[in-house]
Order: structure tokens, then C-alpha cells, then sequence
């Protein structure tokens, strides 16, 4: 795997373990405030299913993955009932092996979706147990020259008006945050165009701003607004529409100066190979969540490495900020929304428009028991 | 739905209704003897999945979906924690609305996979409704010219020797069957080709005869595999490669004589529309278990149609067999190796190469508790 050229001796040099244990918790994590988009309606709390796995080396990892609040019983059962049986025993050191497997066994029920959602969890694991028997964290396994990646804010703002827009925007850019991504698919593209136009106000003419619509759009309809709001220096403009109408986006692009990205809804790596060959995006966004964990993410990676694509990211910033600040290609790492990494001991540090992947060793993303236990529904 | 046109204007007079309440059950059925296939090994059970919906005008509908022995218990949980409290209480009668917004609300971790294998159990029982309804069998509100429609049986027999698959196909054919499919994927082609030969000796020159490799050669394989046995006049070649190369299969198609089939793995609408424009299909087959119900197999009918396909299924032919004797551009009905027909009130009739559907109204698939009822582990 090309990102791991620099460490490849090492991680080949690593035991062959068995893996010997796996435990999988559920929560339900609340929101401090409602959010909202134009395709996921209202958020109030995010599922999260951790899966923590022991090799008999006796180092243990801990992966996750989450969703926007439906799901998550069937990704734990997949974890528990239907994956969990599969890998206890198998080399845990050869992870590309285990992910090739996990897809294979469970395929006729699969091709993406849930199962891939319960892979990544199983997965981001296996990587923290390699990470932590390299004795390092993530970014310095592949061998990043920095743990920093340039960042910008996610919002879930489709309910706020102009005026509580500007005040977002003012509490992220005190924060540290430089550029912001809002939401759009209002009912009238003319209320869609004033939200942008009161976020650039705010945010000045020198920052990034992104805006994603969820797929809301028509075709038709997403060529009216990015022509509407050119003037405002729009950097990507994400799912204009539906993530299934490759050809669609191809046309959008054609049609306005906008640069495109999605990947947040392809689940797998060949539709993201199918994405890049369709779609003219000029930017990728897996999420190691549902792509397959760090294994997809770094696949995906490639692709966008041989397209000449930048590779972002969606959600779980807290350990995508040590993908984003070792790959070269990296554009911006999406602080998203729902606030994991307020629940883990490493919430993410911001400043300057930057965000810093933490030094522990392993993936970085180690959970906060006392904050997190009160939300635990299921656990096996 | 072109194929509802006779019946439109019955069914826009059926009243709304609530849908009322749902239960859902968890079946794991033992097979009688194993079943071996290329890419999913060895099956000894297969997982039923059932949904009982009554809706506020005291109907009861029963749908359903089957897995090969994984994914089950997370299909059950989308069904009952995800989308039952989600469509309680809508309007029961516009089943296209409800199956819109059960792919809409939880399209975040689906795009196909275990969302659609759920959507699909809900969606059979809406159309069980429907026809009770109506009273009328599926067969009729589709127009059906009668209740008869051409078939095959389906083997799942890697495991066996040329001796035994002749004797498989004898036994079949003493059924009443004269079309078969075999499998093929083992370790030599030549081994293949030999299955093939043997199969064909038996069966006559004038039985139609197909091969299935479950996505386990490679496109060079492929067309080598196929020229080998094009002397065997092959109906069609199931799943070559993997269902996510279509353009390998538009490849194989160019290189090679005998028409190419897919479908199983494919559990959206839109996967198929693709299929159709870049991988050179001659057949398509959807499953009611896992394209969303007989509303997404209807949706892909309409695409073979328009593209000048047949339209074939993959398992469940209890239901099925009513879809293909109603369709005008239906190929052959798939008898599948799992029988849960077995497990109803009305196993499968079959004489002559031709499969025969019930007269029940409703979707036909009337389970028999008796037979069933022991091999239930979870239901709610």
C-alpha cells in the first residue's frame, strides 16, 4: 500500500497474531442541540458502536464507527453476530487479509451498506493495535512530516437563519477555525443563496467556504444555484445530488466553475473507483467510518492519488486528522458536527485554520469512560 | 408501474389505511444436506426473516427476506428498531411512498446492502395487503394471461462429481424440470469444463442449461471458461466476476459467444440501471428478497424492458413464479436451492419445465406454522 511504503519493513516485520477476544458496546450519544440537513432531517443524538479487540500478543484496540442515528443495532449485531465469529483466530497482524475476508463471507448481504459500516469499527482496531505495536501514533506511521492538516468547520445548519449563521461563524473563527462548510436545499434556491452570501460577509473574502446539499438538488437545480452564488468564491460544492447519479455530477461540472466532492455515502472502494471515472469530483471524501476503516480510507486514498484528486474527509475528525496530515494530498479535514472527540481524553486542537492529530500511540482516538458510560444501551 | 396499468385505477380506489402494528420473526432453517458454491462455501441453514403488518382496515399482510446464513439477525434489527417505528401509521395503500421513505430515512448507512433486504420483507407485506385487498392473487393484479411460467432448477452443487451431478439432474428432471444451472469455480477449468460435459450428456441437447460462477473468475479466466464450452450451447453465463466490474462484463460479452446474467448481488434499482449501460447483460435477476420488494423488482422490470432484456429471478421462487408468469418479457424462473416453498402451505408445482403459480390471494406465500414454527430464535 503506497502510504505505507516508508514503514513497510516494520509493519512486515511485526508478529503474526492470533486474535483472540473482541467485546462491542452501543451507545446513544445526545446532541447538545438539534441539527439539521436537507436529505437526514433532524439529528438529536448519534450512534456510537466501539469494538474492542485483544490479539493474544495481549495488546488491545479499540475502533468505532457511528451513524447519524439509525442503524446502529444492525452494524453491532453484524459485529457481533456475524463478523465477531469469523475473525477470532485469524492473524490479526495481516489486516489487509481479515478485511478481505470480512467482505468476502458477508458479500451476498453486503457490497457496501451496514456491512460496511461494522468493518470499519473492526478495522480502525486492528490499525490501533499495529500502530501500538510500532510504538507509535498513526500520523508517524505513515510517516507524516507533521501532525498538522489545514481543517475547516462542518456545519448541520439547514434550521438557522442569516443572522444565527453569522454567529456560527463568528464562535468557530474564535475558535481557531478559518473555513466553514454550510448546508443548502432550502425550498427556494434564492434563501439558499442569501445563507452563503451572510456567511461570506462574516467570514471575509480570504477563507475557504464549501457548501453541500445533501443531494437534495436536481441536476437543473444544482446548475441554477452554482451559478448563483459563483461570486461568493465557493471552494467544493458537495452532493448536489443524489450519490447514485454518477453521469449527473459530470454534467454539473461541465455546466458551472464549481468544483465538486462527495464520498461520504459511497461505501465502497469500487464505487468510489466508479466515482472518479464518472463523476468529475475534484475532491474525495471517504469516512473511515463507513469505507472499510483505515484500510478503505487508504485505498481510496490511492485512487485519488493516481486521478490527481485532493482526498478530504467526512465526520469522525478526531481520527481522520492523522490520515489527512500524512497523505500529501490532503485538502481539508472536515470538523464535523457531532462532537466525538469530545468523548474521548484527546478532544481535537484547532488554531490557525489547523488541526493536530494527538501523540498517543495507536490511532489517537482514546475514549473517555466517565463521559462516555452514561450513554452505553447495549454492550456483548 | 407500466406492469399495474390493467389494474391502476382498482388499485388508486383501494382506501388508506394506518399500518397498524408489525411483527417481525427470525427463522434459522436447516438444509437438508450441505451446499457448496464458489464465493460463499458451504451452507447448512438458511436465515428467514418475517414481517407480519396489519394495517388499521384489518388486513394482515406477510412479507419476507432470506439471507445464506449471514446478516440475518441485523436485517431483523433494521426491520424492528429502524423502520417499524418509522412507518407506523403511514398510509399503507401508497406502498411506493412508504418504500421511497424507508430508502430516504436510513439512506445513510444503505445505498443497498442490509437496508434493502429490509425494505424488502416490509414491502412484500404491503403488497400482501394489496392483493388480499384486491381479491386477487399477485398473478391476477398484474394480469397475468395465466398462471405459468417457464423454469430451471438452480443447483448449488460445487461439491459434486460428474456422477452425482448426473444423478442430481436425472432426479430433477424426473420432477419434471428440463432446464438447469450449474455451478462452476473450481480449482481447473478443465474440472469445469468436465461438469459441464457431464451435465450436458444427461440432460439432452435440447434442455436449456446454465452455468453460475458466483464472481470467482477473473475477465482473462472468463472468456477462456466460455470459449471452452460454447460446443455445450450455454443459455447464460451467471456472474463471470464480480458484480462491481461491470465494464469486465461488457468485456467477457464482446469476447466471447454466450450471453451473460447478474442480478443477486445488485439491491438497487439504480445498481441495475448502470449494470444495464455498461456491462452488455442479455438477462437480469433481481430478487423480491433483496432490490426492495416487489415494488424495486417491478422497478427493474421496467428497465429490462426498456432495454430489451428478460427479466429472470434469483431464490424465492414461491413469490416469484407469480412476478414471471405476469411479466411479457420474463425468461425463466429460478428454482432455488433453498426450499423454503417447502416451509409454506403451497410448495412450488412444477411439470414440463413449467413452474405454476398459486391461487391464494395475496403474494401466494402462505407459511406453514407447523412446519416453521421450530426453527424460530428471535421475533418481536
Amino acid at each position: 500500500m503506497k502510504f505505507l511504503d516508508a514503514r513497510s519493513s516494520e509493519i512486515e516485520a511485526l508478529e503474526a497474531f492470533g486474535i483472540k477476544s473482541m467485546a462491542v458496546e452501543y451507545y446513544q450519544v445526545p446532541l447538545a442541540e438539534p441539527l439539521v440537513d436537507a436529505s437526514h432531517g433532524t439529528h438529536t443524538f448519534f450512534e456510537l458502536i466501539v469494538c474492542r479487540i485483544t490479539g493474544e500478543n495481549g495488546v488491545e484496540g479499540v475502533g468505532y464507527t457511528y451513524t447519524g442515528g439509525s442503524g446502529g443495532h444492525a452494524i453491532y449485531s453484524v459485529i457481533a453476530d456475524d463478523l465477531k465469529p469469523r475473525i477470532l483466530g485469524k492473524n490479526g497482524a495481516d489486516i489487509e487479509d481479515v478485511w478481505q475476508s470480512m467482505q468476502k463471507d458477508l458479500h451476498y448481504v453486503g457490497r457496501g451498506g451496514i456491512l460496511s459500516f461494522a468493518i470499519s469499527a473492526i478495522d480502525i482496531a486492528l490499525w490501533d493495535i499495529r500502530c501500538k505495536s510500532l510504538n507509535l501514533p498513526l500520523w508517524q506511521v505513515l510517516n507524516a512530516p507533521s501532525n498538522a492538516t489545514a481543517c475547516y468547520a462542518g456545519f448541520i445548519d439547514l434550521h438557522l437563519g442569516g443572522d444565527e449563521l453569522q454567529q456560527l461563524v463568528k464562535k468557530h473563527m474564535a475558535m481557531g477555525q478559518t473555513a466553514v462548510k454550510t448546508k443548502v436545499g432550502r425550498e427556494n434556491i434564492a434563501e439558499d443563496v442569501e445563507r452563503v452570501a451572510a456567511i461570506r460577509e462574516v467570514l471575509g473574502d480570504d477563507n475557504a467556504l464549501m457548501v453541500d446539499a445533501n443531494w437534495s438538488y436536481t441536476k437543473e437545480r444544482a446548475i441554477e444555484f452554482s451559478n448563483s452564488v459563483s461570486k461568493y468564491n465557493i471552494s467544493w460544492f458537495e452532493e448536489p445530488v443524489s450519490p447514485d447519479e454518477f453521469e449527473d455530477y459530470a454534467a454539473i461540472a461541465e455546466a458551472t466553475d464549481i468544483p465538486l466532492a462527495m464520498g461520504e455515502n459511497l461505501h465502497l472502494v469500487e464505487e468510489f473507483e466508479r466515482a472518479i471515472k464518472y463523476s468529475d469530483l475534484a475532491y474525495l471524501q471517504p469516512d473511515c467510518s463507513n469505507i472499510g476503516g483505515i484500510t478503505g480510507f487508504l485505498k481510496v486514498a490511492e485512487l485519488a492519488d493516481k486521478a490527481g484528486l485532493k482526498i478530504c474527509s467526512h465526520g469522525m475528525h478526531e481520527l481522520h486528522v492523522s490520515l489527512l496530515a500524512a497523505l500529501p494530498h490532503s485538502g481539508m479535514l472536515e470538523v464535523h458536527s457531532f462532537p466525538i472527540d469530545q468523548y474521548t481524553i484527546s478532544p481535537l486542537k484547532i488554531r490557525d485554520g489547523q488541526a493536530f492529530a494527538p501523540d498517543h500511540n495507536g490511532v489517537g482516538v482514546i475514549f473517555d469512560e466517565a463521559k462516555l458510560s452514561p450513554h452505553l444501551k447495549m454492550q456483548s
